[in-house]
């Protein structure tokens, strides 16, 4: 190709106007209820016989992202993913978002059309409608802010509060993996930072670093417990750790917990990784975040359906309230208390 | 009173879940259609037989307000308000809001109950739920977004593109105060920054000043049309100025566009302003923005419904497409093209 590398197009040659219609100049809709998109003063959606669900994540720049490692496409899909993995909590469907962002101008038009591109690629692969935003500037940082709307049959939603002493604790996928990432990612930041001339060394780091750029929603598990049947009784997603969500739970659920550590699914690059950086990699599982698996409780009864299901870890079992919040350590009958951030044994 | 002086909380104080407990002790639900508000994963929303609308809009600080003369409880009501505003604009009815808030250090726990409260006060007023958020830290500046979500029949909403030739143009209130009002803020604090002893001159400019830092959205417009059984043809709020805006709409709806400058609805305090500040008064109506009025149009069949309307004002009439857009000047027969920034005449 003999393509010229081009300028950067700086924000204000484009206009406000300008600017939304070259970012949304590719929207496609996937879904029959967005009636109406960008273009009015506001979306038109239809959902029939459903309720809606909605919620929102800020991302701002330097606080959840560090454009020096942030491939801004990868920015664009999490910001979108981050988000729809709230609604799948709800155990409900994403169908529309709207996205503002606010950037300053350092940030050029083709950088935003590669946050675009990300945004539409989540988009495509959960079929969701981008409906509505605010393309606006700032005097400092990026900052991307999601809207995520979805619908459920009212009887399937699943709330926080549900848990039932007895129940099952289960989680998705593996916990830990997208800590474990940014520990490497800020390691080799620090590296470059003494040294422009450094190469970052992150062979073998693949998925973990996937998992904390361009994380995935668990839509095939909600997706599995409406084929199957299942409906959980409390469900939450992981995105500060997964100690500070079995808090939430089972405080909204006013229960007690038990989790086993030997249970909690933990990936082997997650293990090295850590083990590299001297850090217990039960601790990534525990108090990293940013995993957005899901953490669920189901009734005993489902037991039999669960267990051998992939993706899916049975890792403890609702208490008394008060029992409290434990877990018990590998390898060793000694009860560790689940704290918020980080955990102490009370055996000593 | 004797009630000490309190030193601000730091955020870093409360932590982020003492924070949104604090900013949201005081929701209450006005709408049954809130089933689930803050405290989940997602808000849950059930709407019957009608259509969902939502927006979204982002005020940053130092593009959409300056610290320096924005009290922290207009500026909260106000980021409410330039929603709802989106929401009536479609013809529809705000039900529920998110807020999303990134704040940098500087600000304090108190600070934001501040904003809050003025949010609560915008939900009390237009009897709309606060139903999810997300509060965030920043490295710099305050960033608010907020979504708003609301409802009406289908055969209700009211677009951009049904305008048709001979409709009426209408406008609600008057237009120009706020940007008059954002010129004797700026005026006043260029005099405070030369002079920290100098006390603002803000005497007989309420009206202005209201109009910037605390708008009201047009919810009775909605309700009157919809007691009198009136269907504009086409709508949006004037949040960029009634140029923009009129092109925005005869764009969309393939018309043009002819409106009478004697007939734009000019507060008189907003016309001694501008006098006073050597500008004119109809470019402030014209290219002002902020204003979060309607614009409309309706056939002429409502001409007599609409004619006595108090707060409403016909400032002209929809063209053929080919005849583009104008304006007939004041005094004079001279037709001026109205274009989104500024305007100039051809009739040089």
């Amino acid at each position: 190709m003999n393509e010229e590398q081009k300028e950067p197009t700086p924000l204000t040659e484009v206009g406000e106007f300008g600017l939304i219609e070259r970012l949304t100049k590719n929207i496609k809709f996937h879904q029959k209820s967005s009636l109406v998109g960008v273009g009015d003063d506001a979306a038109v959606i239809k959902n029939e016989d459903e309720v809606t669900v909605v919620t929102t994540d800020m991302l701002v720049e330097g606080v959840h992202f560090d454009l020096l490692y942030t491939p801004l496409k990868h920015l664009g899909y999490k910001s979108v993913v981050v988000n729809l993995s709230d609604i799948y909590a709800m155990n409900a469907k994403p169908k529309q978002i709207t996205v503002s962002i606010a950037a300053s101008n350092r940030i050029s038009v083709e950088a935003l059309e590669e946050i675009y591109e990300g945004i539409q690629l989540a988009c495509e692969i959960y079929k969701v409608d981008l409906v509505g935003g605010d393309t606006t500037s700032s005097l400092s940082g990026l900052i991307i802010s999601v809207t995520a709307i979805g619908t459920a049959s009212e009887s399937r939603i699943v709330k926080r509060n549900g848990a039932k002493e007895n129940d099952l604790i289960c989680v998705s996928g593996d916990l830990g993996a997208a800590y474990a990432g940014l520990q490497v990612l800020e390691r080799e930041k620090s590296v470059y930072q003494e040294n422009q001339n450094m190469q970052p060394d992150l062979s073998g780091k693949d998925y973990i670093l996937e998992r904390q750029l361009k994380p995935e929603a668990r839509m095939e598990l909600v997706q599995f417990f409406e084929k199957e049947g299942i409906q959980p009784s409390a469900m939450i997603d992981i995105s500060d750790g997964l100690s500070s969500e079995l808090i939430h739970l089972a405080k909204a659920s006013e229960v007690g917990i038990q989790i086993y550590e030997d249970k909690i699914p933990i990936d082997p690059t997650t293990v090295t990784t850590m083990e590299e950086l001297n850090l217990n990699p039960t601790l990534a599982a525990l108090n990293g975040g940013e995993d957005y698996e899901l953490l669920f409780t189901i009734p005993l009864d489902y037991h039999d359906k669960i267990k051998n299901t992939p993706g899916v870890s049975i890792i403890g079992h609702v208490t008394d309230k008060n029992a409290g919040y434990f877990m018990v350590a590998k390898g060793t009958e000694s009860m560790v208390e689940i704290k918020a951030q980080g955990w102490q044994s009370n055996m000593e």
